[in-house]
């Protein structure tokens, strides 16, 4: 039996076989990719006319001290390569392997596509989700608690373990440093992704409404005398 | 006619006619008073259970740097006396009189009597209420926003227009700041709420759901070797 060899496809990259992947934390390089990302999974839920935010506004949040009242977001990326990743034995990302039952094509790996700084081998290394968090202040618990700003696997690396890899490794963070848990939003009508964080042992508040007061609305209170 | 004069109810301060008030920015020693605050809050959402926050972790949360990367948090509280508060030309305070058309009775006001610190004519000084809030990196927005996590008006203290005060308050420093929005969840049954937050300008969003991972479900992952 002769082993299919990796192929080009015209419309990305075709992953056979295996897929090597691993978990790091953002670095500035990224920004234009976790924007990306962040543009698809407000495609996701239908809501780009809330997206007010760019590229700037996120090197700020992530790496700028032009807010440095705020707490650190914390942004981990899973990266994938059809080669291994050279390992380091001080570094702290986590690696694995994952066996593909058949290829898989990444339609929009050049949009994902890694800038090269340590894949020595091969640059073939995209990026296929992130995960976006920082710890806040909580009333309820006597340790602070992170809030999960963001959690996105595109659509082709779905159905892999990818995303529970990426919450498990934020969850055990949480977990080894102290916090008291971890809060999010997620969509009422995300069979899947509610059905994911149940698995995941997260408990779903029915009596809670988000509300917001934004825009105009906000604007409003600016001149306020009370 | 002759005036009611002010009483001292064995029950606690009674106001006739006048209520002098103001909101200030919390200091250490009004932390056990937060702490009492924020054990009504739970009493009234009835989920008592969940508060696992006290005195000490809500001072280290507010003043402490035993957390140095969270956020800080501004807690502003609602004093009322029977005298007037003193004013100061620097003091960023704010302060109003209401005229009122009853007595009211504070029954608990010894719980919340404020440590006299610079209010000479007088100790009979009572906290009323408080917002709690902190900045936060969003996704949606170009600049940071406020979660508002505690909004509380003591129930004697209710249908005066002290919550109305509070939150414009806060929201004007959110405007004027150039805050993006300021965001926080509400009960699904609290009707008196809601259409509070409404008539404040807020929107409720009826497709999020909160969830969170905590207790025993969240130290799982402490030992996760993902």
């Amino acid at each position: 039996m002769a082993l299919i060899s990796p192929i080009s496809s015209p419309n990305g990259k075709t992953f056979n076989q295996k897929l090597f992947s691993r978990i790091r934390v953002v670095i500035e390089s990224d920004v234009p990719h976790i924007y990306k990302l962040m543009q698809q999974l407000f495609v996701y839920h239908d809501i780009t006319h809330l997206l007010k935010s760019n590229e700037s506004s996120i090197a700020s949040g992530l790496f700028n001290p032009k807010y440095p009242h705020l707490s650190p977001v914390t942004t981990l990326l899973i990266e994938v390569s059809a080669n291994p990743f050279p390992s380091c034995p001080n570094d702290k990302t986590s690696s694995k392997e994952v066996d593909l039952n058949m290829p898989l094509i990444d339609e929009e790996s050049e949009q994902f596509r890694v800038v090269k700084y340590d894949h020595v081998d091969d640059d073939d290394v995209f990026i296929a989700g992130y995960v976006m968090f920082y710890p806040c202040f909580s009333s309820f618990f006597e340790n602070p608690v992170f809030h999960m700003e963001n959690f996105f696997i595109r659509e082709c690396y779905r159905k892999k373990g990818f995303g529970k890899w990426l919450f498990s490794t934020m969850a055990s963070e949480a977990a080894r440093m102290g916090f008291s848990s971890i809060d999010w939003y997620a969509s009422d009508w995300n069979e899947s992704a509610l059905g994911f964080y149940k698995h995941m042992g997260a408990t779903i508040s029915d009596d809670f409404r988000v509300l917001s007061l934004a825009g105009k609305a906000l604007e409003a209170f600016e001149d306020d005398s009370n």
